[in-house]
C-alpha cells in the first residue's frame, strides 16, 4: 500500500462532469490499495472570476480581505469533489489549508509556508478518510487566512506529500508531462519518461510553465518524488526525481522559452562601484523581480546596464530607472518590450563545454541576433527578437535531436 | 457613542455597486461617531448558485461538505465588502464565522449555535477596526464548518450583538420595515414604527417572510433590540423591541398569511387514547414539522384529525399516515394543498376576547369559509381556501382599521 498526494489543477475540475472523471480516478487510486490524499484548485475560471469581482468592488483591495476572497474558490472545489467521492462510496472530507495545518508568514496574496502541522490529515486518514486540501491557502502566525499565489497548488500538494512522507506526489494536470519544448511551438517535442529536479527547475525558472517553480523548488530541498502527468488521458508522465549518478544523462533536456519579459537598457552610466547597486536595490524595493542581467564592458569610463523583468513591470521599471537617472549620472532609460528568451537546459551540460557555443552557432545559422546571453551550469539562455523566438526554439530543437525518434 | 450591529442581506449586497453603497452606508454611522459590527449574507443568487452546483455534481451531498460548500459564498462578500469600506478609509476586517467565534453543535446545514466566543471581534473593536462576519457559519464543536442554515444572518447578527453587548441590531433588508399586512396584498398596508418581540414572532411563525423566525426567538431571548429597515431607502423602518406596559396597545397590530402550506386529513380514526401520540412520533420521526392541529369532536367512537404541514413535506406525509393507517384504524387520509392560513396578531388582543368573533364574522360576511381555527394568547389563524386568501387577508386589515390613515 503505497501513500499518494494527488494534485489536481483548475482545468480538470472546470465543471461537474470533469469534477466526476476526477472523483472517479481518485476512487480507483484508492481500489488499488492505495492512501490517497487530494490537493484540488478553484474550478475553472473561478479564481479569475473572484478576481475580476474585486477589482469592479474596490481600488485599494488590501491583501487580508484579497485572500478570504480568493481561498473561497478552493473551498467550493474541495467541498464539491468530496460530495462526488461520497457518491462513489468512498468517505472523504474536505479540509481549509488552515484546517490541513498549513501555518504561514503575514504576507497576503503570496504567503510562504512556515509548517504543515498535518496532524488532522493524518487522523482523517488513520480513520479511513480521503483527506481534500484546499490549494494555495493557509492560516499565518496572526490567524489570518492566507494564499499562496498563483499555481499555489502545486505547492500545497509537494508539502504534503513531504509532511506525510507520502511515497510519491502526483500532479494532475492538463497536459501529459514534460516535455523537451513546447508542443504548440515544436510540434515533436517528446514528453520525457524522467527529469532531474535541477533540470525542472531550470525549465519552470525560464518559462515552462507547469509545474509551478516554486513547488519544484520545495520537492527539490526536501526529495519529495514528483510525476507530472495528465487528468485528460490519464497515462503516465513524467518522473522528476533526485539526479541518478548511475544514469545517462543527455547532454540537453529541452528547450524553454520565455515570452513575458521587457529588456530595460541603461546607458552611458559612469563605470564607478556601487551604481548597479543602487540601481537594483531601488527596483528591489518596488518589488520588481529583476532577472538576467547584464552590464557590457566599459569604454571611456561609461558603461550600459541591461537587465529583463516581467513585461508587467517594465513600466515601473522605466520609472524607477528614470528617476535614478540624474543621481547616477546615466544618459538614457530604454524600455523594449518585443523582447523572448530562448534556454537550453540539461544535466549533461556539466560536463560537455561546448554546449554554449552549439547555442550561439544554431542561432547564428539561422539568422537570429542574439542580445543577451546568460548562463548556470545546466542552461544557456539568450535573448532574443520576439519574432523570431519560434524559429530559434525549432532550430535549437533540432540541433540536439531532442525530437521524437521517428519509426 | 453607541455600539451597533448592522446585518446586510444578500439582495443588499447583489453586485458591486450595491457593495459599496452598504459599505458608504457603514462608513456614514461610523463617522457619526459609532462603532459597528457587520453580518453579511452571500451576494444576491450565489447560495442558490452554490446549491444547484452541488445538485448538479452530487447526488448524496453529505451535510458536512455542503456546508464547507455554501459559507464560501459568505465567505466571498465579506471580504469584498471589507475592500469596499478600504477604498473609503474605513478599516474594515472580514471574519468567517468560525473566526467570529460561533461555535455550534454538529448539525450540518442547520446547525445550532451553542456559544459565541467573540474575543477577536472585541479585540478588532479595540483596535479600531470595523469587523465584518459572514453570516450564518460557525465551526462545530468537533472542528467542523457548520452553516446556520438560510436566513441565518438574521440570526448571526443578533446573536453578535447579544455579545457584545451591543445598543441595536440593525437588519438591513430589501423591505423597509415590519408592516400591518404583505404590501403586495393589502396596498395600503402600513409601516409600523414599533412592535413587541412577542407579536413579531407570531407573525414571523405566520407568514411573515422577514426577519427569520429564529432571530426574532434569539432576539427575545436575550432581550437584543430590532430595528428592521430598508438598504434601498435607508429610512427609518420597525423597533422591535420588549413589550411596554406602558404602550397603548392597539388591538390588533397586523394580518400575515402563509401559503406554503398543506392540510392533511386522517378521518374516521378510532377515538382511543395513544392514536394522535402515534401518529405525530411517526410524522416527528421523519423531521415533518406539523403546525396547525385540530381534532374534531368524537362522533360515534370515531373522529377526524387534520393538521397542516409545509407544502413540501405533503407527500411523505401523506405517506406516514398510509402506512399507520391500519394499525390506527383510520378510515381515509387526504392531502389538500390548496389551502392557505391568514393570521391576526396582536398584544392588544390578551384584553380584547371579541376578537376571534371578529375574526370569524368579518370572512362569514366575505363569503370565506373557515376550515381549521387556531388560537394562541395574541393570535387567530384561520385555514380558508387558497384561491380566497389575498380577499380574507384585505377583509381583516380593513376590519381591524390596520390602513394608513387617509389624509
Amino acid at each position: 500500500m503505497a501513500l499518494v498526494v494527488q494534485k489536481f489543477g483548475g482545468t480538470s475540475v472546470a465543471d461537474p462532469d470533469r469534477i466526476r472523471t476526477v472523483a472517479d480516478s481518485i476512487a480507483r487510486t484508492i481500489r488499488r490499495g492505495n492512501q490517497v490524499v487530494v490537493a484540488v484548485s478553484a474550478m475553472g475560471k473561478d479564481t479569475d472570476d473572484l478576481l475580476r469581482l474585486a477589482t469592479e468592488v474596490s481600488v485599494t483591495r488590501p491583501g487580508r480581505e484579497m485572500d478570504m476572497l480568493i481561498t473561497a474558490g478552493e473551498r467550493k472545489a474541495t467541498a464539491l469533489l468530496c460530495m462526488a467521492l461520497h457518491d462513489m462510496g468512498v468517505d472523504a472530507e474536505s479540509f481549509t489549508g488552515s484546517q490541513a495545518g498549513f501555518i504561514t508568514d503575514t504576507t497576503h496574496t503570496n504567503a510562504k509556508i512556515l509548517e504543515v502541522r498535518a496532524d488532522r490529515i493524518r487522523d482523517a486518514l488513520d480513520r479511513g478518510r480521503v483527506p481534500v486540501v484546499g490549494g494555495s491557502q493557509g492560516v499565518s502566525t496572526d490567524h489570518n487566512v492566507t494564499f499562496l499565489g498563483r499555481g499555489g497548488t502545486d505547492t500545497t500538494a509537494v508539502a504534503l506529500a513531504h509532511a506525510l512522507g507520502a511515497d510519491i506526489c502526483e500532479l494532475y494536470t492538463d497536459v501529459s508531462g514534460v516535455f523537451t519544448s513546447d508542443p504548440r511551438v515544436v510540434p515533436n517535442a517528446r514528453k520525457m519518461e524522467r527529469i532531474s529536479f535541477d533540470e525542472l527547475l531550470e525549465m519552470t525558472a525560464n518559462g515552462c510553465p507547469k509545474p509551478a517553480m516554486r513547488s519544484v523548488e520545495y520537492a527539490r530541498t526536501h526529495g519529495v518524488d514528483l510525476h507530472v502527468r495528465s487528468a485528460f488521458t490519464w497515462e503516465p508522465g513524467t518522473l522528476v526525481t533526485k539526479e541518478d549518478d548511475h544514469m545517462e544523462h543527455a547532454i540537453i533536456s529541452a528547450v524553454v522559452h520565455d515570452t513575458d519579459e521587457a529588456k530595460v537598457t541603461v546607458s552611458g552610466v559612469p563605470d564607478h562601484p556601487g551604481v548597479a547597486a543602487r540601481l537594483f536595490r531601488a527596483l528591489a524595493d518596488r518589488d520588481i523581480n529583476v532577472d538576467l542581467i547584464v552590464q557590457n564592458t566599459s569604454e571611456h569610463g561609461k558603461t550600459d546596464i541591461s537587465f529583463t523583468v516581467p513585461r508587467d513591470a517594465a513600466e515601473t521599471s522605466q520609472a524607477v530607472c528614470d528617476g535614478l537617472a540624474a543621481e547616477i549620472g546615466a544618459a538614457e532609460v530604454r524600455t523594449d518590450t518585443e523582447i523572448a528568451r530562448v534556454s537550453v537546459v540539461g544535466a549533461g551540460m556539466k560536463s560537455n563545454p561546448g554546449v554554449a557555443a552549439t547555442v550561439f552557432e544554431t542561432l547564428a545559422g539561422a539568422g537570429i541576433n542574439i542580445e543577451m546571453i546568460s548562463t548556470s551550469a545546466i542552461r544557456v539562455s539568450c535573448v532574443v527578437r520576439q519574432d523570431q523566438i519560434e524559429e530559434a526554439v525549432q532550430v535549437l530543437h533540432d540541433a540536439f535531436e531532442l525530437a521524437l525518434a521517428a519509426d
